[in-house]
C-alpha cells in the first residue's frame, strides 16, 4: 500500500481521509494538535509542528506521497524531501511561489494570464508615492491569511492605514462576481477541470453567503473562466489540485485573483455535487491512477457554518433536526471542540435542479444551523 | 457529543465511520484485530472479543448508543446493557431472534409475513421422516453463515447429507427472483423504505454476479416486495436497519427468505445511488435525526470484489486503472491485508440512467479487477 503522507489535520485533511477510505492507501497526518478535525481518520498521526523544518522533514521521511492541507508549511524541509525523492503534491517550489503574493502576481504576468495591474513594495516604501495608482488594494507579500493583510485604499485618505513591510498593490478591480475553477493535473500533466464556482457575498456583512455551482454564467464566460484557470493550472507544472480564484469584472473580462494549491473550501460541494470531487480527485492524482469525471451530478448550493459571534467555547449545533427534514441537504461538521466567531464549524450542500428553489433553500439552511458555545444551546 | 460504539470492525463498520464523520459522534469499536478495515477510522479503538460477555458488556458501558456490523456477538451483555439504560440498534431481543432460524422462521408466520412452508427439527431427528416435504432446504437453527449451514435437498437420495443438530426444513421455493429492501426504523417507529434491489446469480457458478438497483420488476411485484418488507420491519418494533431478503417465486407472489437486522451488503450501492446511504440512515436512527431520503439519484448496479480462488496471502489488486477510467464506477476497497478465496474485499459502484449499458459494463467491472495475492500481482 502507498503510504500518503498530509501535513495539517484541519477539515481539508479530514474529508481527504473520508475519500481515502475507497482507496489501498495508507494515511498520516501531521499536526500540532491531537483532538484536531483529521486526527482520528487515519492509520498514524504524528503529533508535530507542520512549520518545523525538523517536525516536516521527519514526517516526509515515513511516507511515499505526500500533500498539504495549509500553505503554512515548512518549505525548505519539503524541498529537501523532494530532492531526496520524495513525491510531494504541488511541488515545493509551486508553494514557494504562492505563498509570496509578489511572486504569485509576477508569475501570472510572466506567464500571460490576465490579472490586474500592480506594484511591488519594498518594507517601508512610502504609500503616498502611489496615489496615482489609486484606488488599490495592499497585501502583505508573506503572512496573509483569509482576508488578513489585505487593505483597501479608495482615497488619498486610505494610505495612511498601509503596511510598512514588504508588500504588493494591486489595482482595484471593479468586481462583477468571484468565481473559484478546481483543477486537478496529474503526474503526467493531464489536467480536469471542474465547473466554475460562484461565490456570493452578502452585501451587508461583506462575508461570504454561500457559493453555487455551477456559476450563473453567460456561456461564453464560464468557458473563459475555464480556459484561464486551465492554463494557469497548467504552467505551473506540477502535480496536485488548484483552486484558482478568479473576478469577473464589470467589463466581462475574467481575471486571475490567486490561487490555492491544494484542497479549497470552493470544492466542498463536489463531494455530493460532482461524480469525482476534488478530494478524490487528489487521491487519484497521488496514487497515480486516471483523473476523474468532473461533471455535476445536480446543481449545488453551499453553505459555510461559521461560529456565530459573541459565542467562545465548547462547540454545540442547532437547527440540525430541521436541516437533516429537508430533502437534498447534506451536514458536514468538522468535529471542533471549541467554537469561535467566525470559525468554520461544518458546512451544509443543497443539491437540486432548480437554483431559484436551490437559493431559497440556501437562505433557510442560513435561518436554522447556528454554531454556538455550550452554555447558550436549546434544549431539545 | 454522543458516544456510539460498533460492534465488528470489518467493512461494514468502516462504511459507517466513513459516513460518521459528517455527524457530531465520538465513535467506538471493537473487534479482536488491530488490523481490521475499521480499526484506524473511529475516535476509540478497543480491542476485545464481540462474542464474549465481559468485553461486549465492558465495552457498552463506554457509549450512550450501540450498534452491530455482524450478528455473532453476544447478546446477553446486550441485553444487560440495554436493562441498564443503553440505547441497542437493533433490540438485542430481535437478535436474539433473528439469530435462531427456527425462532426467525415463527416469527414471521406469527406476525402474517408470506415465507415458505417449514417444519422444525429436533436434534438428532430422522430426516428420513419428511421424505413427503421434499424438495427442501435444511437449515442449521444457529451458527449458519454466509451460505454455510445450508443444505439443499431435491430427493430422497439428499437427506443421508443432512445435518444432524437441531434444525429446521423449508419447502424449496421455485425462485424466480431475489430482492432485498432495506427499511430503517428510528426511534419513534418512523420507517424509511429503500427501493428493491435485485441479486442476480450466475447461473453456472452459483454465486452472486451482481446486484441492481433498483429491482427490474412489474411495479406491482416492487410494490409488493416493499410492502411486505416494510411490515417485517414494523413488527419488530425496533429501530435499525434492517435488510429484508425476499424471493419473488414464479407464481409472482414474494416470500420473505430472511432478514439482517443491520446495514448490509445489499446496500452498498446506497452510498452513490441514493440520496440517504444505509449508512447515513442509521447515523440519523442512532442521533435520533429525521430519516433521510431513500429515492435513487440514478440506477446503480453493485459488484462485489471476492479474492480470487487459488489465491491466499497479501493482498494485491489488478485493473484498478483501468475501473477508475470508467465513468460512473466508484471504487470501495476495505482493506484487508490478506485475501483469501472467496473473502469480500471491496466493491464498485456503477451508476448510469441506460440499465442496458449498466449491465455491460458490469461485465467490464468483472472482467478487469481482480484481487489477488501479492506474488502474482502484475506490474504496471
Amino acid at each position: 500500500m502507498v503510504k500518503a503522507g498530509i501535513l495539517g489535520g484541519g477539515q481539508l485533511g479530514r474529508m481527504l481521509l473520508q475519500q481515502a477510505v475507497n482507496y489501498p492507501v495508507e494515511t498520516f497526518v501531521m499536526e500540532n494538535d491531537r483532538e484536531c478535525p483529521a486526527a482520528h481518520l487515519c492509520h498514524h498521526f504524528e503529533f508535530g509542528d507542520i512549520k518545523k523544518y525538523d517536525d516536516v522533514y521527519r514526517f516526509g521521511k515515513m511516507v511515499d506521497v505526500l500533500t498539504i492541507e495549509i500553505e503554512a508549511v515548512n518549505i525548505e524541509a519539503l524541498e529537501r524531501l523532494e530532492s531526496e525523492g520524495l513525491k510531494v503534491f504541488p511541488q515545493p517550489r509551486i508553494l514557494r511561489m504562492i505563498k509570496n503574493k509578489t511572486l504569485q502576481k509576477n508569475f501570472y504576468q510572466e506567464n500571460g494570464h490576465p490579472s490586474s495591474d500592480f506594484r511591488i513594495l519594498a518594507e517601508g516604501e512610502d504609500l503616498k508615492q502611489h496615489q496615482d495608482f489609486l484606488p488599490f488594494v495592499q497585501k502583505l507579500a508573506e503572512g496573509g491569511y483569509d482576508g488578513k493583510g489585505v487593505q483597501i485604499m479608495n482615497s488619498a485618505d486610505d494610505l495612511s492605514k498601509g503596511f510598512n513591510t514588504s508588500s504588493l498593490i494591486e489595482k482595484l478591480v471593479d468586481v462583477k462576481k468571484e468565481i473559484a475553477v478546481i483543477v486537478g493535473v496529474d503526474t503526467h500533466m493531464n489536467v480536469a477541470v471542474f465547473p466554475p464556482v460562484e461565490m456570493v457575498f452578502d452585501p451587508e456583512l461583506n462575508l461570504l453567503d454561500y457559493q453555487i455551482c455551477p456559476a450563473i454564467l453567460e456561456e461564453h464566460i464560464s468557458s473563459a473562466a475555464r480556459h484561464v484557470a486551465l492554463n494557469v493550472a497548467k504552467s505551473f507544472q506540477s502535480p496536485g489540485i488548484f483552486a484558482i480564484e478568479l473576478f469577473l469584472n464589470t467589463a466581462g473580462n475574467i481575471l486571475v485573483n490567486e490561487t490555492a494549491p491544494r484542497v479549497h473550501n470552493s470544492g466542498h460541494h463536489s463531494i455530493e455535487g460532482n461524480y469525482c470531487s476534488q478530494y478524490d480527485m487528489l487521491w487519484r492524482i497521488m496514487l497515480e491512477y486516471p483523473l476523474g469525471n468532473t461533471d455535476i451530478i445536480d446543481n449545488s448550493a453551499l453553505i459555510n457554518l461559521i461560529g456565530e459571534k459573541d459565542h467562545s467555547g465548547e462547540t454545540a449545533y442547532e437547527g440540525l433536526e430541521e436541516l437533516l427534514s429537508m430533502d437534498g441537504a447534506y451536514l458536514h461538521l468538522y468535529g471542533k471542540k471549541q467554537t469561535k466567531p467566525g470559525r468554520k464549524m461544518g458546512h451544509v450542500t443543497l443539491l437540486g435542479s432548480d437554483v431559484t428553489d436551490l437559493l431559497e433553500r440556501t437562505k433557510t439552511v442560513k435561518k436554522i444551523v447556528k454554531v454556538v458555545a455550550k452554555e447558550t444551546v436549546k434544549y431539545n
